[in-house]
């Protein structure tokens, strides 16, 4: 007999891409920094007395959470941390969401976010991107109609890449009846030169949450260390109510903080990153694989539809190369294939292997 | 306004002990094994290469899932691994407690079960343990009558440490309609003289989860590392839907991995803490303070209603000598004091911290 609730039984999971451990694989799947995290964490972790393992951690990285309040100009109880933004993510649907009440977000996006609404038991607003990526018209009030008391954007989008400018956050945050949290796990490699501020936009509204994370801007994935901007009304109930109580580890504080005193290293990631995601886009659209416009670290190829091999033979024909793409069998991405941008060696390494199969098989 | 939804509005969160960074502090409140863990432990966090946070953890932790299930004697398939124990008794809930359904539960307990329902918009079975802390009479047809799906039971049961045998275990999953989820955090430091081996009731029911957990037994409680037992079937839901994606890390999966490549040294300090409570349980006898027998590492040690100072005040007249332990203001505790067993030298000082209160006063 099946002891599960019926909306769990019923719901799959969600599908993370591959992690494979052999690290002779070119991995652009799955969005990683292709740099190592700063020497600051190596020298933290090598420092970290494992005695202090033996007691709990300090219950809400209450440091960590004074050091990112200094690097956002926000006040500590503006911030909450958490055990990777997927935690984050679930702990404002759960804080924010009822079960049975649509949860607000526009298709094709983070595939987490039906998951998490599916555990919910919430329905999701049915909204497509437009093809440009941009938000459907009307879609704030298409999310109030419907009721919904959380609506999660990740801006960047994911897998495209596109950015929503500051202006348009503000006119959400100002239009929806209910919370807008904002998924910037990627907003780490927004190009500096647009000035992409949304935290400044805190001090307006109190149903705006912005996620960030450690895992791609700081090289942390396998940390799970995230964090979560909010006016302290909307970040109390997650600190002191819904989040495990002791959701973040005692190293991963301790290694959260070394990134963070080593601003400079990562920014030169930051830049590495973009100045290849240009050369990889440009790279791509020569093979005829265009990409729109990224602020991500990743670039959504299109693969035309007459392409000899369509895109899943090609995410197949490179997967059986050792290179590792993504690709999302789903309306609006089946033709398409999601590279993270990688170190130059790697973009190199695809455009090659992507060049010979689309070659040989015209 | 409050965009939170009512229940999470309504409640309060979890109360967790003081965890104090001032390592002078006699720290006696929250249940830590008071030596620190193996020095393999140690060692693999030495060892562990910092450019591997870069990326995303193994999901699954299969690692330590495989070396869990040999310890078991259980297939892989049997096994979860959760960031800490709470996760796990969260994603129970979340997996087989429906909003509105009652959880099951006996009171007083783990403090947590009451909040965990409450997020999950549950109420609680009304059931208290009896004087002797055993379950009331006709427990599970109280539970089965309520429509419970998940019963919580903690064995050694906290805040008492009274064992239930596993014959009982087997009596009540064998009765219960739901599931029976076993929370073992202390199952460590019972006396193996008792031969409890409540894994050994997986072959037979398909209804029991068993939650064990690395904070105690293996001195890691700032790592962050539980896990659950039971059958495929009803670990499965866990492991695919409800678990966040990477709930585990990777420095805690290679440290969970050292910890258990050293038994001897981790059941050496549960023969240490199984000495030392009975020497504690002794002293605070003399001292007019009854505990009932334990299994776990912490006693609970009434204080007379005569008696001067009462609990609370004698609470805050040891924490005020920089000796903390645990005053619940709850419905058949707020008499008592829950001490955990700490190493020689702790318990000597509380012992004679208590003694001087006691004398002084009277």
């Amino acid at each position: 007999m099946s002891y599960e609730r019926s909306n769990i039984r019923d719901m799959a999971g969600y599908v993370w891409g591959e992690q494979p451990e052999d690290a002779s694989q070119c991995k652009l799947n799955t969005n990683e920094n292709p740099y190592p995290p700063s020497p600051q964490v190596a020298a933290a972790l090598r420092a970290f007395d494992a005695a202090h393992l033996r007691t709990y951690p300090q219950p809400t990285a209450d440091r960590l959470r004074t050091q990112l309040a200094k690097l956002h100009g926000l006040d500590r109880d503006s911030l909450l941390v958490t055990n990777g933004g997927d935690e984050a993510l679930r702990l404002a649907i759960t804080t924010f969401a009822a079960p049975g009440t649509p949860l607000g977000c526009a298709h094709p996006s983070y595939s987490l976010y039906p998951v998490l609404a599916q555990i919910q038991d919430a329905p999701l607003l049915q909204a497509g991107y437009a093809d440009d990526w941009t938000l459907p018209k009307g879609f704030a009030d298409q999310a109030n109609t419907a009721g919904a008391r959380l609506t999660c954007l990740v801006n960047p989008h994911a897998p495209s890449g596109r950015l929503m400018d500051v202006d348009q956050c503000a006119r959400l945050a100002a239009e929806l009846d209910g919370v807008l949290l904002l998924d910037e796990a990627y907003a780490d490699f927004i190009d500096p030169a647009l000035g992409y501020d949304s935290a400044s936009l805190l001090r307006d509204f109190d149903n705006l949450l912005i996620l960030r994370s450690f895992s791609k801007g700081y090289s942390l994935a396998g940390l799970r260390l995230g964090y979560l901007l909010g006016q302290p009304t909307l970040i109390a109930p997650l600190l002191t109510k819904t989040r495990d109580s002791y959701n973040v580890d005692a190293i991963s504080q301790a290694l959260g903080l070394a990134a963070l005193s080593d601003p400079t290293y990562a920014e030169d990631t930051w830049a590495r990153v973009r100045q290849e995601r240009e050369r990889l886009r440009d790279g791509l659209a020569q093979l005829g694989l265009p990409a729109p416009p990224s602020q991500a670290n990743f670039l959504l190829a299109s693969v035309p539809a007459a392409a000899k091999p369509p895109a899943p033979e090609l995410y197949a024909a490179l997967k059986a190369q050792g290179i590792l793409v993504r690709h999302f069998n789903a309306p609006k991405l089946c033709g398409k294939l999601r590279i993270t941008v990688g170190a130059p060696q790697q973009n190199r390494r695809l455009l090659r292997a992507l060049r010979g199969l689309l070659c040989n098989a015209g």
